[in-house]
């Protein structure tokens, strides 16, 4: 236990409050190991505590134990996956300002940061959010140990200039010698008694401190110690004085109640004209309100363009109900998992679709910490128009369709999209709904049902041809396009899949079987990985369907969004002349 | 020209030294506007030297117009496209390394970025990056005007704190009133004067300055003045000197040559043992050596896994043509994006595969800025087995096939390898190489030809029922179980794709028709967006192909590589049991 420090045996043993009984309690002080890499010491405080035998260790990174490489959730003392570098601080950020801002409670958050990660920005993404949310229920301690994986970090033992980042990023700054326990130990108390500010513990410390022949020397991140073993256990083992069980320090404050996030609707059910227009963003901002009306725990999160995604909306119920989080998108997502988790709140985050490209490895690990958030993004496609190819998200749904579990909606109107809101709120795990900038036509009734997976007819005919499928704008599009054909006698069935994953191949595969084989998608993305992949690749293995897609097979440039439609291949022109073409 | 700051004006017309008749020339000073959306001040700028005329100002944002909403490369000034908030700066960093290290020139780079982006963690990791290598050849301008979109940003005009952020970083630090041309005139010069640091100006404006009814107030970011323009432009006009063309301060020194970066091969042919086992990894840094040794600006960036990725191997050739990122791997793709602008550098960036995937947005918009750079991965997949799912990359080729242009590379064996490096060093855009973790066989001769696009039928039988698809340690299960099944007179066709972007669908066409239209792939990617969707939709259009797909198909666990493999689906037993379920 020494290796990765005497201040987190502080942190463990001194300073949290947490029962061994139920480790995630709502009223528990809160540990997120950041480097996860070293999660050995924390498996093993966890047993030195009880909650599980000591013998277990013994099993780490085997196919049948929990103890992992790296921290996952399936223990039941994890709150979030850790491994992929500077990640845990927005968790801990996120959980600190649900239990200072919404919980109200004496919980307190704890973050171990590796010194080699403290060069991810996402760490000074979160140090700014908690300097400027003033945290100071938040402690964070800074392992300088000096060495990274392949060679000294960038600032080695320089402690002072870790001090003067933290301060300047409005954190309490404390420097210590790591391996001095009576230091760490009045850091801590130091922490609990500072208002106003998080904490920073910098640590100087020593990789592999202790250790003969491997303290502070390159070359042994991660390895076992080979011929060392037996000399260097040892050499521990006479140093471990008697084998007194750790205890635990104090018992937490009970001040954080389970709350129920199930059962979570909309106040009020959609309320629009069909035929009238209205942007899926506007309906995302009235939903994210509707559902806060009916559930305090309902949080929107946003980067700055709350008054473009519309989940500004939500602040008409409370202010309390949202939390800015500025232009820093990987902290947007991770403050969102970490007000996620313990089921404290159900969380909405959102931006624009082409920022959101930024947070996907947050999104990845979201997925290993089995998270339960909503990412909502507006301003998807070519559909935006003239602000040109940076802000065209064009790769979001492949992005979102790789994560296991993730649920992806693409409603295409207003009333879909507030059910698809109200759907994501009560459906576990990730949940993302692609909204669109521009104003587009109301296609259902406002009591229409819509359910995860499960596909709309939106234009059936007997003489159906093809099967054109498209979502949002394209859907539109769409529409149009049926409309021209069947002027001239051509009919094809359209239909909205509403959730791209999971696909509801069964309805589109009894269609297309109907009309005689032939599909055409159709979608404001980039050709691969979004719904013409997704479509395809459902009815791989039936022999006889044909799909032929449309999408963005460039990078597109700015003009007027109906311009651009026309240029890249995906308007309603060019959806009739592919059918055409489809039907030579 | 008032409202995005006087900083610019006396940056681009007293500070740079450059040529109108040549704005990308090699020795000319660098500007990158992180603000991408302040792009109107840019283009009149460049109007006002002289590169086209004023009128060409009106066409803005129009589709037959180079100068869309945010900047992008189509313009002949531009270097790297912007709008994607936080990533100028690492990308200037990249710019000033390779001037102040490689071309060992005089040329300068200057970046402006806003208050607002300057929350995103990128531009921190930029700052450490710049700061740590003391590129005092980079000026960077903080435009602190306070109003962020939707709201003030979190420091306003707080810029005491900028200030001490921004020499805790390592930077000279100099506070100005950003509407004062003597004091910014003055910051350029102290900039141009200090050795042995970069330089950060902090200055100190207000948004819409000078414009009545606007100046310092909230919701004006990105709008129309409406009927407020009639009165504010005239009052700008009236303000205007005279109509006297600005000049350009000084010509460049012309220090830093065209270089060349064409018809780059390995400096000798592979030399490898076919059934030898070597990773793919490995061969990478050989590929990388001998690709440097051949030519000098040939340079690897990594991000502290140099020693895993064996990118460290190019430091043999020289300590020069290496550039250590740290654990910042925004800011690693952004250098690497830096560093080949102008054609200086052929630029080869490595991390592990998991970590590839924050780096999503720098990629899309490296797409966006036509950049040349090359993305090499290892550790991909449950194939590197114990260190669990955070550093499993298993979503890695959905997200680089999404990119437009993208050659994305899957070699199979070390000599694949090598050639896919060399095959990247001479292809434009972004190119992307997995590697794996595992020793694998050696499967060709070290003189087989290898080609973009170009498939190779690693085994054939006239008898063939089933063509079998895999890459990288797939491949290698796909031929044990070819092996297992032909002992049982089961023949199958295997095809290593090599690229999966392009893909060679006509190669796995004929065959997959001479077999009897089955095909199976199999995969260390989850089931979006990789091989299995790129052949199954490659083929979508034809008729009677079936394609059957093995993947992973849930978050894996940690456990040793082989255990996996069986675990998830996509062993050899498995692609046995797969092809005889597809006989059946």
């Amino acid at each position: 236990m020494c290796i990765h420090g005497r201040y987190f045996v502080c942190s463990f043993f001194h300073a949290m409050k947490y029962k061994v009984s139920a480790p995630k309690d709502p009223s528990s002080d809160r540990f997120i190991l950041s480097k996860g890499h070293a999660a050995t010491i924390l498996y093993a405080a966890w047993a030195e505590a009880g909650l599980f035998p000591k013998s277990e260790l013994l099993n780490l990174r085997k196919i049948d134990s929990d103890l992992e490489g790296h921290p996952t959730p399936r223990l039941n003392f994890i709150d979030v996956a850790t491994g992929s570098l500077g990640q845990g601080l927005s968790v801990a950020a996120g959980m600190a300002y649900v239990g200072k801002n919404i919980d109200k409670a004496s919980y307190r958050t704890y973050c171990l940061i590796g010194d080699g990660e403290s060069a991810e920005g996402s760490i000074w993404e979160a140090m700014h959010f908690a300097g400027h949310y003033k945290l100071d229920n938040l402690v964070v301690i800074f392992d300088v140990n000096r060495l990274g994986q392949s060679e000294p970090t960038a600032l080695q033992h320089d402690v002072e200039t870790y001090r003067k980042r933290a301060d300047a990023f409005g954190f309490q700054a404390i420097v210590i010698d790591g391996h001095n326990i009576e230091e760490i130990v009045r850091a801590f108390d130091e922490a609990a008694a500072t208002k106003g500010k998080p904490t920073a513990i910098i640590a100087k410390t020593f990789k592999g401190q202790g250790l003969d022949g491997v303290s502070d020397h390159e070359n042994w991140h991660g390895k076992p110690l080979g011929d060392k073993a037996g000399s260097i256990v040892k050499n521990i083992e006479e140093r471990i004085a008697g084998n007194v069980p750790a205890t635990i320090a104090e018992s937490p404050v009970e001040d954080a109640p389970v709350v129920s996030i199930k059962n979570i609707r909309l106040s009020s059910v959609p309320a629009y004209k069909k035929g009238e227009t209205v942007a899926t963003r506007v309906a995302y901002g009235t939903a994210l309100m509707k559902l806060a009306q009916n559930n305090s725990r309902v949080i929107g999160l946003d980067g700055d363009t709350k008054n473009s995604t519309y989940s500004e909306k939500i602040k008409k119920v409370s202010t309390h109900n949202y939390i800015e989080c500025y232009i820093a998108e990987q902290n947007l997502v991770g403050v969102a998992i970490g007000a996620a988790c313990r089921d404290r709140t159900v969380a909405f985050c959102s931006t624009f679709a082409a920022f959101f490209t930024r947070t996907f490895d947050q999104i990845r690990m979201g997925a290993i910490s089995q998270t339960n958030i909503n990412c909502v993004e507006s301003h998807a496609g070519v559909s935006i128009g003239e602000d040109g190819p940076s802000q065209m998200a064009l790769e979001d749904l492949a992005k979102f369709r790789t994560i296991p579990g993730c649920t992806v909606f693409y409603p295409s109107d207003a009333v879909s999209c507030e059910r698809a809101c109200e759907l994501a709120a009560n459906t576990r795990g990730i949940c993302f709904i692609r909204t669109s900038r521009p104003a587009t036509v109301v296609i259902y009734n406002n009591e229409a049902l819509f359910q995860v997976g499960k596909a709309k007819v939106v234009r059936e005919n007997p003489g159906d041809k093809v099967v054109l499928i498209g979502a949002g704008i394209t859907m539109h599009e769409g529409l149009k396009a049926a409309d021209t054909m069947a002027t001239n006698g051509i009919h094809v069935c359209v239909i909205d899949p509403f959730t791209i994953k999971p696909l509801d191949a069964d309805t589109i595969r009894s269609h297309t079987l109907r009309v005689g084989g032939k599909i055409l998608t159709v979608e404001d993305h980039y050709p691969e990985g979004g719904i013409g992949e997704s479509v395809a690749c459902a009815l791989s293995t039936d022999a006889n369907i044909i799909v032929k897609r449309l999408a963005v097979n460039e990078v597109p440039r700015s003009g007027p969004p109906e311009v651009l439609l026309e240029k890249y291949g995906i308007s309603s022109n060019c959806i009739v002349n592919a059918v055409y073409n489809l039907l030579q």
